[in-house]
């Protein structure tokens, strides 16, 4: 059979096992995601002989250490797969969930359930364990999903939906539900792209290039984020210390991410007194400074930052510092730099807070805290399938709920129109 | 300028003032839409004046009358915009609604609020009064809009946009917040649809011809539905009276429009009483029947149906009639045929109505009552900007909460990670 065939018998076969999901009860669900959890731990053996094969091709391609490191099924990510699933068993089922109701002057009476998208594609890189962990928020939504990981883990990814796909049918769930693309053709990938009548979303986990290359070659809705450029905002009637603790932790307690902050914003009243603070604290992190010129006066050995640092996803320890004037001055650089990820402001004043959660235009607009709370767990909806840095659909972290739909419900007894 | 550059500066002018309009109060925006009522009520003379240009060159041009019917701003239809506009103005703004505040255990407090897209790009066929309904629903929403009407429209569209856009700077907003494409030449469609870095949002109106064209080439999202082939299921549980109302009216009320009735499915058991009834109510009202040869069995001069019969948008007075093998019969049909737009079962079975609701997968699902009420205004959601049949973002009609989206916001006091 032709590439494009066997993607479409996989895509097929998910569209009918999405149907028979869709409508399952909670209980069904997570019995299957404790037999998925279960199977993961009792194949232990069995996956990290599959995930041999990936790191001795991995080596021999010569892989980066680091990427290596992320590929490996150590016990402890085998672990860490089982208990994200249990968790997701956990966590309340979406599905069915009627989000208010109402009655019409005709007595209709009208509300909207929550249902399954129906088909979700993931398109991700080389974390193994990203197949657990979406094949069970897939599942518990009551969706059948269609995984492609990176091809340097492509035996590590068919050992692990082979045992979730088993967990599916022996809780009596179709075991197409779950599955992993088996081949590691680049072109599998756009054959999937083209399946709009048979997959409902694409979701890419990666760098910025797997995700472009997805948005520009989809032929189905793409849920994406190209990066994180979250800024801290400090007023001139910030708390000094908080202000310093926020700018601190935000850069420095794991730079490598996307809620990490890159650019920071201070006020130009409060920059005498602030910015030799912070300076110190950065420099004893070991965090490179680049600053405007104005942050310059007060940091005299801060690098002078270029155009192109403003806006700029450094993921390591540098950051961006700019004095700003006032609100305005911070807002402006913030809709001119941003990336509509994550915004922070540090400020004691009532109505400078209540404008900038009103007016700044981001998934996640924060007070007086530090930009790595924007994350699915941190803000309590539980397990996360990504983050959207996009408008339609989800915006911000997406939890089991951004995995669903509305329909209307209508109850009559006999209406007709007139 | 060429074309291309004339777009791209419509919608840059259109994302400048997204995000003045973003943060205005319902007060400002509700003044904004009576002064377009009232505008457009003054301007009758000039409106018509300018209509009058397209209604000559559209009879050179040898449209049909209907056409020529649809594109005429009759003092009619220039007091149902205004009324519209007035009707959009007493809904509730969805925009800065807090949709749930939770606490989480660290002391944050998230939410999340209801903000505006950004700029929506609306693409519509011949009806000039789409113009002020949709700029209406997207102001409302703190949205800017692009509108580009069909070319045999563009007098009277670009008349219309001029009333709307002085009545949005009388009222101190900016004017380039309702903006029409000025340009009849098609490519400036195409030009539209590649600015996925302006604008948000594309909602095609009008024949399955344009929305292909609009889905096949956007870069940007499109909520659009195809047609609507809705189903109405007769179970054997039926209340027989009931069920010939509702068959009837689905079909015949108004069989041009998308949630009329195209097929009927009636079970097996109830089909020899109630075949006889419902064929000599169409009869009387010239409905041609094409049914399956269970159905001909019961109505003799029934036409045979063809396979192409299932599955297809009639928009007139004709039904196709199956008979069908209970419950399960009838989701198998509607799950092969079926758009995902509306499908009503009349039934007085209670666990058969919950499973209908439950389990078929479409916009709407309704119990006893007629498909012509899944419909924006009909279900109480206010006007309607259109109706989506893809489940990304907005599944059934769109009102103003589906030209939104939620960011979230988050209340800390120094949070900081660990």
């Amino acid at each position: 059979m032709s590439l494009a065939l066997d993607i479409l018998k996989i895509a097929e076969d998910a569209k009918k096992a999405a149907r028979s999901v869709a409508s399952l009860n909670s209980g069904v669900k997570n019995d299957a995601l404790h037999l998925m959890a279960d199977g993961l731990e009792a194949s232990k053996k069995e996956l990290q002989k599959e995930n041999e094969k990936d790191l001795s091709a991995g080596k021999e391609k010569g892989l980066a250490s680091a990427m290596l490191d992320r590929l490996t099924l150590s016990d402890k990510v085998i672990k860490g797969m089982a208990d994200g699933l249990r968790e997701v068993a956990a966590l309340p089922d979406p599905v069915g969930e009627v989000t208010g109701m109402w009655k019409r002057p005709n007595g209709l009476v009208v509300g909207r359930m929550r249902i399954p998208l129906g088909v979700i594609g993931i398109i991700y890189e080389s974390r193994p364990n990203v197949t657990a962990d979406a094949a069970g928020l897939c599942l518990k939504s009551g969706n059948a999903v269609v995984l492609r990981g990176g091809s340097e883990a492509v035996h590590s990814n068919l050992a692990i939906a082979k045992v979730l796909s088993a967990a599916c049918n022996k809780a009596g769930i179709d075991g197409k539900a779950i599955q992993v693309v088996p081949t590691t053709e680049r072109d599998a990938v756009l054959e999937m792209l083209k399946l709009d009548e048979h997959i409902d979303l694409i979701i890419p986990r990666g760098g910025e290039g797997l995700i472009r290359f997805v948005a520009e070659n989809s032929k189905i809705p793409v849920l994406k984020h190209y990066k994180g450029v979250c800024h801290v905002y400090v007023d001139k009637n910030a708390d000094i210390d908080m202000a310093l603790d926020i700018a601190y932790n935000a850069k420095v307690q794991r730079p490598g991410v996307c809620n990490a902050m890159e650019t920071l914003l201070v006020d130009k009243d409060i920059a005498p007194e602030f910015l030799p603070l912070m300076a110190a604290r950065y420099q004893e992190a070991g965090v490179e400074i680049r600053g405007c010129d104005e942050t310059r006066k007060y940091i005299k050995d801060a690098v002078s930052a270029k155009e192109e640092d403003w806006g700029y996803e450094f993921l390591e320890l540098i950051v961006a510092i700019k004095v700003v004037d006032g609100f305005n001055g911070a807002a402006d650089h913030i809709s001119k730099y941003g990336s509509l990820h994550t915004e922070s402001i540090v400020t004691k004043d009532y109505a400078t807070a209540q404008r900038f959660i009103r007016e700044i235009d981001s998934s996640a607009v924060i007070v007086n805290a530090s930009t790595r709370f924007n994350d699915g767990q941190q803000l309590g909806l539980g397990a996360e399938i990504g983050i959207s840095t996009t408008k339609l659909h989800a915006f911000g972290p997406m939890g089991l709920e951004e995995l669903t739909t509305r329909k209307f419900i209508i109850y009559g007894d006999g209406q007709i129109r007139s």
